[in-house]
């Protein structure tokens, strides 16, 4: 395939093409890119903010990790956290630092991914930085959303009984990336083998196209459900509880038997002579919502159809217990558990 | 000096040290650091939003680059461009990516700098993602503001006959730069030698830890000036007026005569044996305000005691004009003035 250098592009037409690609849908993004700043209008009490970065090497390898998927995941991680507060992303800002080394097709496919999530998401992209790097491919993204005082969700108002949820299942990106990464080495030993990703296809999808919980959202606004406290889990459930208990003062219980795993997360942590349990646990990049609701509260939800599975409870004891099948109790310890059980 | 590794702070503990160093000042910051996003009272109609990367190895080199002033430059960048559309910053997102080679202490001298521009300029931190990276360190920073829409200034409203004027003095940040790689070249020669920037004092500072002009706002506020048009120049002053007078489909005229030139500039750039107007007209990171005014208001500000230059005038004919001291008129093409002249 013929590719178009960089250098010959500039920087002015790399934006150039940016602002071609993205048009402004919403009413409320008075000036999106171009100027020094973007505007958007403030049409509710307050802005919800949130912003993050992914750096080649370090939360993606582009040997396996296709850019159309790397724009759409860039976008959806930062909305990610918008919805977290209980509240709707309406824009984003990328920044966005590549070396010479990518063609203007590269950015294309690149952009093609932001579109995509940005036109599944109904958010406009306002604004970003292009610059230059002298290493890897650096992704910064601020999503932004309005709401209400009264509809947002912090981490910090958990309740001890709280019925502690999650929505989907658990382990899936984790385990799609330990199978990217085993193809990749086998590709090296072994270049003439194709990669045989079928009967991974969830779990490297989950890994490489994850979706933001959107519908969970929109779930709790027509069933007038508000959770006391929410997160998403981006780092791994065993962190997010413990940001979960730690900003409201308390302590929970979760249980082995209750955690939602699904049965290719199962067999293939098996495959690589892993614990299931510890991707579940411990893996990131789920995107998945973690929240507290009163007991009263879950038992409505309980009888609606949604895929949202409860894990536990917060309490007034400041301990984070895991329990086992067995009914053994397991200290959750920030980012430390997987050392006590493997 | 003992130093602290970052692999025994980690990513919480990280965190935990920004958290206790920055405590909201702003009545509209309602959640800061420490949730999925921050919350931001809307007290006035239009968000102004901009987010800016600098990046090591493209935009600074550690050896020279004291972190202190890192720091500090990290916020200035990006309020400048809240200025820049005529508005104050109230708060900032900083999200960080660094390597294992850093200390605790080298972080801590960074947040004091951070801290030092939030305080002179009296903004909060509200957020950022703190991540690891494989190569060097990378800062990317989302700065915001609040303002009524008939206060915003944008690029694209100059019209024909604005005086075309410029806060402060240029190339200074350029020239600075040059020393700075000069020293550093000289010093890999002989270690031994101390490297001797006294004489380039205000070169070197406006390099290492520029401002952003809240001053020229608070001018044009006191005086009730309302630019038609205005930009920072953050990529040099040929690129930042095309900008202008591309979004505001116009042309200019703007002269060699009247281009504020700092003796210092002109001397350095002498030793360099390079032409002195092209590091006004093409160095960056200045972080000066570059506006147009009708001509009326410009009589008015003329008899007002502050530091700026008219050094043309917006032109209904879409030339993009320099003209020299000899009278000479050469067009202005994007990026490509040095080529012509040098």
């Amino acid at each position: 395939m013929n590719t178009t250098d960089l250098n010959k592009i500039g920087e002015f037409g790399i934006v150039d093409f940016i602002n071609s690609k993205f048009k402004n849908t919403r009413s409320s993004s008075i000036v999106g890119i171009g100027d020094d700043a973007a505007i958007i209008n403030s049409n509710k009490e307050n802005l919800i903010i949130s912003s993050d970065m992914l750096i080649e090497g370090v939360h993606f390898d582009l040997s396996y990790t296709p850019l159309k998927h790397l724009g759409y995941k860039s976008v959806v991680v930062n909305l990610s956290d918008i919805y977290a507060m209980n509240s709707y992303p309406t824009q984003i800002l990328l920044n966005i630092a590549l070396s010479s080394k990518f063609s203007m097709e590269a950015i294309e496919e690149f952009y093609d991914g932001v579109k995509y999530a940005c036109d599944d998401y109904k958010i406009d992209l306002v604004g970003g930085d292009t610059t230059s790097s002298s290493s890897g491919l650096i992704i910064s993204g601020t999503a932004l959303g309005y709401n209400s005082k009264d509809n947002i969700v912090t981490r910090d108002n958990a309740k001890p009984d709280d019925i502690i949820c999650v929505s989907g299942d658990l382990g899936r990106a984790y385990v799609g990336l330990l199978v990217l990464q085993r193809e990749k080495e086998n590709f090296i030993k072994n270049p003439k083998i194709q990669p045989s990703l079928d009967n991974y296809k969830k779990l490297v999808e989950k890994q490489l196209k994850p979706n933001a919980r959107k519908d969970i959202i929109d779930f709790f606004y027509k069933n007038n459900i508000k959770p006391n406290s929410m997160i998403d889990i981006s780092d791994g459930l065993s962190s997010e509880l413990i940001h979960l208990s730690k900003s409201s003062g308390l302590g929970f219980k979760i249980y082995e038997e209750k955690l939602p795993m699904s049965l290719d997360v199962i067999s293939t942590m098996n495959e690589f002579n892993l614990k299931p349990i510890s991707a579940v646990l411990d893996g990131g990049e789920e995107y998945e919502l973690l929240f507290s609701i009163p007991i009263k509260i879950f038992e409505k939800l309980n009888s609606l159809d949604i895929d949202i599975t409860p894990i536990g409870h917060f309490t007034k004891q400041k301990k984070n217990l895991f329990i086992l099948k067995n009914n053994q109790e397991i200290d959750i310890k920030s980012q430390g558990w997987n050392h006590f059980i493997q």
